[in-house]
């Protein structure tokens, strides 16, 4: 007989209940995205493969789910191919399409061919599903959703600035309070590199540096000496080794550091302008903290980088990341656009609320009355009350069938409904009915000509 | 150099004057399908391709999007397979995943898999993208949204009645006037096809039966002879021929017709009492009627099933439909769950709404207000104003940049915004800020530390 249904790993079903927590993030999210006049786009789920392939390394072309060609795919396949048996040659000639891997490319392709209807500068978010073929494990699923905001066309550092708001401003109205939004500059990665002769090592050395607060100054050295790097560039880097205290104080030890370095001296004179900008404009729950250390792995980054920390006390990885790049949608043949954009990562949010049991309890409850069925008679009366509570805008159900009372009662618990409604041969015969307040247990009549008084008692208790 | 990008034939990328259009219609369903009482699921983009392959006929099966293996995928195959170079035989040995190609399947498969968690009756809703690989034309797309409600473990017809009352408001609310609701029942036509002796006819029966209007009555019993059907049959039919009048004059016909047929008379029986319970709630703008010719496609129908036309006058296909299935969950093992459930159609409401020019206006702007930009120490304090109307909720902005007065205004044109605010050094002396109306070309004066009332004023205006 039918096999037991499942779902391919890596892949969620969300019920419910999840998809209304879930939802409750995405719509706060998408609230302030809007506030900071940012405009939904939406792209295909796939993309044509050239579009994607080679935009994010070798790691990334293997982990991008591709698609089969539709019909008689060998066909097309030519016989010095087919025979070599090899996937990756037969790959391109099965295969042209393939789901994207995340919101980035696919924006800087639409903004590359829809270039002549946008108005620059445009502030776009996008809130889609994105899928990678990555080994699941926890907290990391083949499909998922990525909630990003950019803004292209503008180089000026306002837009940085707005960012660390946005990002403030999100996790205040989720609740999540003490945020760490950490911030650094390529420029000041590529003016240490320069500055310690090792441009070629900058990946290394960062990787490395990356490790302080975990094993420590002497096994970090020891690393970077491995990779390479001389014990003379180490030595000229120490107060890299010692950056504590404030921003600014932070800032003075870089700008003796990189002193020789140009790009170096401009990286610090942007953070400290978006810096002192966020300052006098004020954060309400979350902190700016100079992160010299923070690297984020996509190249494509040319000026300030986040990443956002959940509160103190939380273990989780970053729940949101963003920076400045220069040239993306150079890939696709259009120069000169300046971009900075952030994400928000759904998923670790989700997982932060929940620890911190952070979300909203009207959310546990999806229906706010239940109306009971006492059969055929009642039930028309019934319904034709449900239709009018509907209109006032309550989520009204009646339970389909006059089964007994207490299965119906029952069904009204597990789905949480705070108000359910009797209405039986005497509450008809008098024109009323019976509103029962499921935590109290108090009851109380309502003439059935009063709907709206009623509907508003029920709204109020929200 | 970079090759111009493109999209895949059928898809299509959303511009955010798109992606408000699409999401107006969305919410509004959405609306309503929570006040009747539905819960959203979501399940993953692709099923394994056993959860789908074989559900929807032949010609289903070779539209269902296959996602190729990863990795070295061809290694897996058996030689025989591959030297047999044919691409039926080599699809599931590459290919173990698939895109969904509706919303339906995979619910079937949610209710099954979490059978033990689910309180029936269970309503969900659903809205979600499907891909097909059709042949892209007018209004179809290989990757469209659908909006699905359905009601399991429940076989009372009162579910029946809310769908067509859930129609009736959502088309309401979207101002989509003189909807028609085309009611049948699949036991009516399993009825006729007893009556004429042709069970085995019935799909060439009725669809000769769906040209009625189109070819005439002639052409139709030609068509329908030339598939084998019997003079007799089609003499004794002749009653369907002559399908005029109100609901209940023609089910009265059908009484006649069907009076041997214990499975059509039940069906009359269900349809008398949907059609008479909706008589007595009241439709609000659309209407219900009774249509013998309808069918549609899918087999898993077993009760009433629905088609939704857009107003007279409107030329488009159906715009929603649904119906009465008794057992879809048995292909996953679960038997004896009856279901019903509606569809809307996204694509087509939108085509609809847009010919008849009924969405709203405030959906062309995408920002409340733009601040201009005068320089560094007026885009402070204008930073600093615009901070604060978001947090009164407005969808606010600042030029990035000081360029000229007249290109910031040109932007705020294109952008259709209502309000532009000038933050120049004199006002910036005087305490206050300027708000021009860009419709009326009014401008008022506010003292900057009046941003409420300043707020209230443009949120009266929408």
């Amino acid at each position: 007989m039918a096999k037991k249904p499942s779902i391919p790993k890596g892949t969620r079903d969300f019920s419910p209940a999840e998809v209304a927590k879930r939802n409750y993030i995405i719509q706060t999210i998408k609230k302030h995205f809007e506030t900071y006049g940012f405009q939904p786009i939406e792209t295909p789920s796939f993309e044509n493969s050239e579009t994607l392939m080679g935009k994010y390394g070798d790691e990334g072309d293997r982990l991008i789910f591709k698609i089969l060609n539709s019909g008689d795919f060998i066909s097309k396949v030519d016989d010095v191919t087919y025979s070599s048996k090899d996937s990756a040659s037969l790959t391109p000639k099965i295969s042209e399409k393939a789901l994207r891997y995340d919101l980035t490319v696919p924006f800087a392709r639409y903004v590359v061919m829809h270039q002549n209807e946008i108005d620059f500068p445009f502030k776009r978010y996008q809130i889609q599903p994105v899928w990678r073929a990555d080994r699941p494990q926890k907290g990391r699923f083949r499909e998922f959703y990525q909630c990003d905001a950019d803004v292209v066309g503008a180089n000026s550092l306002l837009q940085e600035v707005e960012f660390v708001q946005l990002y403030d401003a999100v996790f205040t109205d989720l609740g999540l309070k003490g945020a760490i939004i950490k911030i650094n500059n390529r420029k000041i990665l590529s003016g240490i590199a320069e500055v310690i002769g090792a441009k070629d090592l900058l990946v290394d050395f960062t990787v490395a540096l990356d490790k302080l607060d975990k094993i420590g100054e002497e096994k970090v050295k020891t690393e970077m000496m491995e990779k390479g790097i001389s014990e003379d560039a180490i030595a000229k880097a120490q107060p890299l080794f010692d950056m504590r205290g404030t921003a600014s104080e932070q800032l003075e030890k870089l700008k003796t550091i990189l002193a020789d370095s140009e790009v170096g001296m401009l990286g610090i004179s942007e953070l400290e302008e978006i810096i002192s900008t966020v300052d006098m404009v004020g954060l309400q729950s979350a902190s700016l903290q100079l992160d010299v250390t923070l690297a984020r792995g996509l190249n494509y980054y040319t000026g300030a980088i986040f990443e956002v920390a959940a509160p103190e006390g939380v273990k989780m990885g970053s729940i949101g990341g963003g920076g400045r790049y220069d040239d993306l949608t150079g890939i696709f043949g259009l120069k000169d656009v300046s971009g900075v954009g952030i994400s928000f990562g759904l998923d670790r949010i989700y997982l932060v609320l929940e620890e911190l049991n952070l979300f909203p309890d009207s959310l546990d409850s999806s229906l706010d009355v239940l109306c009971l069925n006492f059969g055929k008679k009642e039930g028309m009366a019934a319904l034709k009350l449900v239709f009018g509570l509907r209109k006032h805008g309550l989520r009204a159900d009646l339970y389909p069938t006059d089964t007994k009372v207490q299965k119906q009662f029952k069904y009204a618990d597990k789905r949480g409904v705070p108000y359910v409604i009797l209405l039986g041969e005497q509450e008809l015969t008098n024109d009323k009915f019976v509103a029962k307040n499921m935590k109290t247990g108090d009851q109380k009549d309502y003439p059935l000509d009063s709907l709206e008084e009623f509907a508003e008692k029920v709204k109020s208790d929200f």
